[in-house]
């Protein structure tokens, strides 16, 4: 059976083109992948994010670099899979390297990090590792 | 007050030899530092370690790099300190990014890694992690 991940889908193409080195990075765009752009862009990992197109959209990610041109992001990692889905109540919210990190948590009022679910008494999927 | 950190110091030194792609890294020994070599040596994070010395002994500490010389190890950090002491049950036990990295417990049994402290139903403090 073939299975699709559009978010590991997104996580992997940013792995890459920060790899790369490239100033930003397009995908297929969706309200789950803006949804955690806004979080990543909130955190200070990417610059900007912006959606074209009426009906392809695209989502434009502008992603970012340190002083010496090192990478903001140093990993991404997928945790809930479409084949074995990871959840966690709110006192189980995992925290990333010791707040280090940020978990995103895709909870009954929207994606948003550990520490926002946490604060907000709300548990969910967890979907990502951003560090 | 000045508050020394020796293993806090063997993190910064092996971070540092990193950075600079350095095959080894020196400093000075200790029961302690050697546990957690052992550790890092077990899980493939370093080439080897080493002893040397007499009353004054040094911890030699041969680093390890991928095929693209790329480093092996991506993060290390101190959780437990001197002035803020970390301790997890074996129900509580840490897991580093999920499984990708690992943390070192300081358990009654000595010093292992969150797995095998699990295994061994052992908490303890939680003294790095390393991913």
């Amino acid at each position: 059976m073939i299975m699709t991940d559009p978010i590991a889908d997104m996580l992997t193409r940013i792995r890459n083109a920060l790899q790369q080195k490239h100033a930003s990075v397009s995908m297929p765009a969706s309200n789950e992948k803006k949804a955690i752009a806004q979080i990543l862009k909130n955190e200070g990992f990417i610059v900007d994010f912006n959606v074209e197109g009426d009906v392809k959209k695209t989502l434009n990610i502008e992603l970012k670099y340190g002083p010496n041109n090192e990478k903001v992001i140093s990993g991404l990692r997928r945790i809930s899979k479409p084949g074995l889905r990871v959840y966690a109540k709110v006192e189980n919210l995992p925290s990333v390297l010791n707040g280090l990190g940020i978990a995103i948590i895709s909870t009954s009022n929207g994606m948003m990090t550990d520490k926002e679910a946490r604060k907000n008494h709300l548990g969910g999927e967890v979907i990502a590792y951003v560090w």
